[in-house]
């Protein structure tokens, strides 16, 4: 799937569109897609949901893993939440660790501007038989 | 904390009523959560995307860690997806599987009205020495 | 798979066997093994290692996981320790979440004989086409 | 703890002994460990047993999470199993993905001298007030 199609997918992933997720980089097994806080995306003592952090990493992972010819399914993610944040801009950036022909393995990290980490996110998605 | 308190904080976290999840039932070490499942929730290939399903679990989570004396911040989470869904309405609950002064762990299971186990979430929380 | 070929599988478990570790029931999606603690399962501090107590629970949950007609092998595992634990004998329970043609999730639970939680592993199998 | 500190706490770790675990390097949140597979090592299918690799794992994550000041314990790991071995040698490497007064997270790669990678462990440290 190029960048293009990729775009439009985005477009009609309306989950990450509803929490302003944007995509940023995409290339074979990469993804880095970007969130800018707003008020919507804290929780109830004033920081950032992990939910939020969460989705904004899967979609990351969710990219880099269909970035191949077969379709790739989430079947299990693990998350560590480092450090609480408030605002400013979040990047998740996820690589490929490996591939075989049914799973692949992703490492996303979750970053503010400043490079700090704020979550470590492993993904393990599940390939289809089928095509994109 | 009691359930009208932990109602207001549910006013106050904006990113679980931005995404549709409200509070069913509350006990000490236990909730219970849901989700009407909305066009906004769903990813690019018309699925509930995974981290809608998360956050809806989390919530569950943070609800059951904080029931007691002292805040808890989620410091580490798993889940697995068993099934994909695409419409009707998700209940999340949660139940403590161990407590001690600094942590507490969490299993979550999120399901359909009609019982089917769409992700089961294990979820590990600090527990700060401030109080509620 | 019957109990005897489990059996038989068991004693030709070299690092089962080598650590300790015995089978105490078996049923479909089912197990259940127990470890008596000995001095070579401790680690530097005197306490059970983590890596004995998490090859007892891989061991529940492979033999569950292998009670089917597909042979089915770990690809993901998620473990909270809750309790240090330093003699008597733990045994784990490993029961079945989900199962689809290509992936079974398990929940095992490590317990001391006083049912105390030690510790809660959640792992995930790829069922082979191969059959055992 | 410096690297004869570790040395003489790697003796007393019957369960690395007992499992043919050696420590090759180590620096402040770093550790390298190899283990010769054995046939011990291996589980009723001829292959390297999950628990032999967890721990090989756990163990450069322990050296690690106690290479500063403060006795560092696990409390959750996930573990990714990517490729099937039956011989040769495993190496585990880890380093310090984070590290704040209470917890450490770290990230341990398993590799063949081949550099081919088995397993991806993340795992959490909860650091205690006490020193070694």
């Amino acid at each position: 799937m190029n960048e293009s199609e990729w775009k439009k997918r985005l477009e009609k992933d309306q989950f990450a569109r509803h929490n302003g997720i944007e995509m940023v980089d995409i290339s074979p097994g990469y993804a880095r897609v970007k969130m800018d806080i707003q008020p919507y995306h804290l929780n109830g003592v004033g920081i950032v949901h992990g939910g939020a952090i969460f989705t904004l990493a899967d979609f990351a992972f969710a990219i880099a893993a269909n970035s191949h010819e077969q379709i790739a399914v989430a079947i299990n993610i693990n998350i560590a939440f480092m450090t609480a944040i408030t605002d400013g801009t979040l990047y998740a950036e996820a690589k490929e660790l490996s591939l075989n022909p049914k799973l692949g393995v992703y490492q996303v990290d979750v970053r503010t501007s400043d490079h700090a980490l704020i979550a470590s996110f492993q993904g393990m998605a599940y390939r289809k038989k089928s095509k994109h």
